[in-house]
């Protein structure tokens, strides 16, 4: 995991903040698995992700249509309703318009 | 540090993602320190934290204008400063209108 190499902005961001549950059985490899499908998918930009107290994981979009299409995603939504019953303790989801972006 | 607590968008996020250098003697407690003052800037809404390979700190922002004064905060620069040529091997800031927002 490293820093997204996105193109110049305009372009789309969706930052997912979790906490996770202790019981977290299956949580790892299904991470795995949607960090490697979401890179499949259309429209995808990059992704980033760290986790402490909290998770962050952002991952970058040309469009709110490549957003959309990877929210529903048939693996992915599976990913997402184990999510809401089984790993996440909590989270928040945003979505946001990348308007300007500088480097070191 | 947990998930942010911000008001119905629209408002701002920056996503402040970078790997440091081995080399970061001074740096937890000015990383410590500016998350304090952040919180203490007008237009303030919340911040987010964590870092494994990369660290991602996303802050959230009434207005661009806030975004501006926390940039050009004396102490701020100072650590900027620093960043640049003392801690950070990499960084991208990102500047984003936050449109859309979800929770469990």
């Amino acid at each position: 995991m490293s820093i997204a190499d996105t193109p110049p902005p305009p372009y789309y961001a969706v930052i997912f903040t979790s906490i996770k549950k202790e019981e977290t059985e299956r949580y790892a490899p299904m991470a795995e698995k949607m960090v490697e499908l979401a890179a499949k998918q259309p429209g995808f930009l990059g992704m980033e992700s760290a986790r402490q107290e909290v998770g962050i994981t952002v991952s970058y979009w040309e469009s709110m249509y490549a957003i959309k299409l990877w929210k529903e995603n048939t693996e992915h939504l599976v990913a997402q309703k184990l999510g809401k019953t089984n790993w996440y303790e909590d989270y928040t989801v945003r979505i946001c318009l990348v308007q300007r972006e500088y480097h070191l």
